[in-house]
């Protein structure tokens, strides 16, 4: 099969798979995005391995769980001989690149104890997920501890926005009724426009940094890895997309008071963090989604300005995209803000693959129905790079088969992991960190989350496809947990922590006898 | 508490537990690891965590099951960001020295990814478990592959025995009724003495070895890991061990006609390996176990050398002192040979601890049959050493309140692992390598097995203590497989890959509000 020759590789953050337009958004206008979607596949049963930025997207870019990668929660480390996706790409003559986030927090005791220099191009390699970083932007900068280097304030201060810190004081800030400056740090300022143009927020700005990249690379084949900051909070936008939507565009909370009476632990302590309170505002929903709405549409008008981009330069006919996020965002369901848990808004995600080649043409403007993890997408690259899916490492499945139109026996469950050992929730119920910590499987009609520390949880999709009524301690389901609870143990005992030594590598093992090791010859006459 | 100024860590390669005089043999004569056993704690009920030299090894050295370390059979390499015993010995001031097997395979890809030179010192260190390699010998040495530099090599041309591996032609080899050399790798030949003098033998070499490093440690404290190599195969023992032991002197050999009749089919694969064929032959345990018996009666020679040594150094006082193995020796039971199963002669550990503090008097000359694993041997050490015991990296527990005579709430099961993918059974099963597994609980009364690709064993050890009698298909005992199923998958749950981070630095971490990230508040005047 014909190699593709770069993929482009587009990652939202905190991006719901239903806040577009190609996924069924009844008011949301992405056209572009939606125009991927007509060009490739779009499959509508995609699942991130953890909800949360830093474990997904470690899981996106080793191809593997979270249990088996390890770093499992924002800025836990991840280990320093984890392969990545650079590695993997580089190895196979792609230029590996990031413009954006990563939230890869690098394992400096392992580097140090291996030596490994911080500032060598190996040690930024090894603290980049393996990515050359063009731009690393993780899109969260304080004013008490950003970087004064950071280059899109550089950018920002010569575009003439002063201060300290203009990420924050121009790009995500608003401006209020007298002209005074009122911070995104605080949601209730999202219905107002960011004080910068459009053209120098992040998502215009990343895309622009991505664009020159292209141009620079030239005719060196590349992974490109544009990982946009939004519409992550802070919620500001700049017009036109701050005026874009309104409150009446915006879709009916997802929430039954039920929910609440009978929460199981963990959910009623997440239900108690403010950002999940503050969704208990009238207000709140109708002032900050018309901005996460006017955010998508700002990348979707992006993502097709990158689009045409590549068009101008031909390079659509060799060149692979994807676009995806790394987790959802309650925003209000559930009693829920940000994400953490299981619900589908938190760990659905938005996958539109379009694959350059022939193969794929049979499959052009189709939804795939199959189950797709984050961690399909490695093995997916590392096939139209030419190479071999190495699967004492890579635990994800190349989706290049549903691609092409073949039919595999496929996955009949997701696996999605969760980690809230650094949330306020912990300490609320009283667990140790290591008990902070839940399994959940999806199969076509349920979902079972098992819980270190609690009772586990349990949803018939079927019957209640809103997950309203949790049947974790039902006793007419008693079976039914059995059997996802083993589904469980299975998977796990499957994790692939024998990363050493390759399956194939074993078969080819000389036995002992061929190195001169005899065992159990009895004499060398009578043997 | 004080701490432990040495620790001189005592490994028999192949060594059953009840082939000692303290764990209850009727003949074989150990006065010198008795006296250790009264000196300080027997440890009656001590398991490997997998019964195979080298994932065995890393379990001991890691302080991590095998599962999470990964090196699951041997050659297996060892990731290179594990930590090991030299690792956190040696960060606490203790100088942590190998002298002979470790079964260590360095991690050359992962050495290579992050730039280690395997020959400079942090790689040397990192290929060998983190131990300075006084003297690395891991003891099988065939005429086709062996190292010319062999130290063991050099020592026996200086004591005249000339040729190209004297190793196998001298001390591994053996005289026939016309003088000529007889092989030790044939297992027929293990009722002669070997073709070296007892002082020139492996065990008497590595023994002089460890005293030279101790006199020229002075007053450096250490960990010495002194690892025999012997009473492993190839069954050759110098005299005047080789003519110690008679085949009346020979325990009964544990087996059962109705193991074959209805065998389990891995039970029934490893009952075909030659090395266990081989004990159908009638004469083969009174041919081989009388050698055995006298490598081991010589080991203990030579562990007394090493306790007088001590003492007349005034270092008795000041060093803890373990003698263990690494897994045991079918020796015929159950119609095997070599390991890599989980009957008790494959498991089971002789494990003596002497603690030279004032803290363990009370526990002198007892036996303590609590649940001992491998892993323990490593936290036991760091405790020893003044440092703390690192539970995102460490498994096992220490063992000092044990030997300090407390009484902690401790485990009820031990855990040991097989990979088999490196034995011939696979093909002959036809399973993938990576199916050719298997994880077992045993408890008090319980040992169940559960294999990735057959049914589970089951054995209840009350009623049938000999483990002749597999349950583990009967339909008596599911709920009692159930209950061992879900006790593997608690432990599987619990397993420490998460290792870049610990608990204690989780409950230590400021919030993100700390760092000026604000999450969920509404307005600077309404929060």
């Amino acid at each position: 099969m014909a190699e593709v020759r770069n993929i482009l590789f587009i990652m939202c953050d905190q991006l719901r798979a239903d806040y577009l337009g190609c996924y069924g958004h009844p008011h949301l206008r992405t056209p572009h995005i939606d125009d991927l979607a007509r060009r490739g596949v779009r499959f509508a049963s995609a699942y991130c391995q953890s909800p949360i930025c830093g474990p997904s997207r470690m899981s996106f870019y080793t191809g593997r769980y979270m249990f088996s990668h390890g770093s499992s929660w924002n800025n836990y480390p991840l280990r320093v001989d984890e392969r990545t996706m650079g590695d993997w790409l580089r190895a196979l003559g792609r230029r590996a690149v990031l413009v954006g986030k990563t939230h890869m927090m690098a394992d400096r005791d392992g580097m140090a104890r291996l030596g490994v220099d911080p500032v060598s191009d190996l040690g930024v390699l090894v603290s980049e997920c393996g990515f050359e970083p063009v731009e690393r932007d993780d899109g969260l900068h304080p004013d008490m501890s950003v970087d004064p280097e950071l280059a899109y304030n550089t950018y920002l201060r010569e575009r003439g926005h002063t201060g300290a810190n203009p990420w924050h004081t121009a790009a995500n800030s608003t401006t209020g009724d007298d002209g005074e400056s009122l911070s995104g740090w605080y949601w209730g300022h999202s219905n107002r426009a960011a004080r910068v143009e459009e053209r120098d927020s992040e998502t215009a700005y990343m895309t622009d940094r991505a664009m020159r990249f292209i141009d620079q690379a030239g005719d060196e084949p590349w992974l490109l890895h544009l990982s946009y900051i939004k519409p992550h909070w802070p919620y500001i936008a700049p017009e036109p997309w701050a005026s874009m939507y309104e409150p009446g565009q915006v879709i009916p909370v997802v929430r039954s008071p039920a929910e609440r009476t009978e929460a199981h632990p963990v959910h009623a302590a997440f239900m108690r963090h403010p950002d999940s309170t503050l969704f208990n505002r009238p207000d709140a929903r109708d002032t900050i989604i018309p901005a996460y709405m006017g955010l998508v549409g700002q990348i979707d008008h992006h993502v097709g300005r990158m689009v045409r981009f590549l068009e101008e330069r031909n390079r659509l006919s060799d060149t692979m995209i994807v676009f995806t996020s790394d987790h959802g965002d309650y925003l209000g369901d559930h009693w829920l803000g940000e994400k953490d848990l299981f619900h589908e808004p938190s760990i659905r995600l938005p996958m539109i693959i379009v694959d350059p080649r022939a193969e794929a043409n049979a499959t052009r403007d189709t939804v795939d129905d199959s189950f797709v993890e984050a961690i399909d997408l490695l093995p997916t690259f590392v096939e139209a790079a030419g190479g071999t899916v190495e699967r004492h490492w890579m635990e994800g499945r190349s989706l290049a088969p549903l691609l092409h139109g073949a039919r595999p026996e496929w996955r009949d469950h997701v696996i999605t992991e969760s980690d809230w050992s650094g949330r306020r929730a912990r300490a609320d119920l009283g667990v140790e960190p290591w008990d902070a910590r839940a399994f959940m499987v999806r199969t076509r009609r349920w979902k079972y989350v098992l819980h270190q520390a609690f009772r586990p949880q349990l949803y018939d999709l079927e019957r209640d496809p809103e997950e309203f009524h949790d049947l974790g301690a039902c006793q007419d389901h008693t079976a039914v947990r059995a059997e996802l609870h083993e589904v469980l143990f299975a998977w796990m005992r499957g994790r692939r922590l024998r990363v050493t030594v390759s399956d194939e590598r074993i078969r080819a093992l000389p036995g002992a006898e061929s190195r001169g090791i005899l065992i159990g010859y009895w004499k060398p006459c009578d043997p």
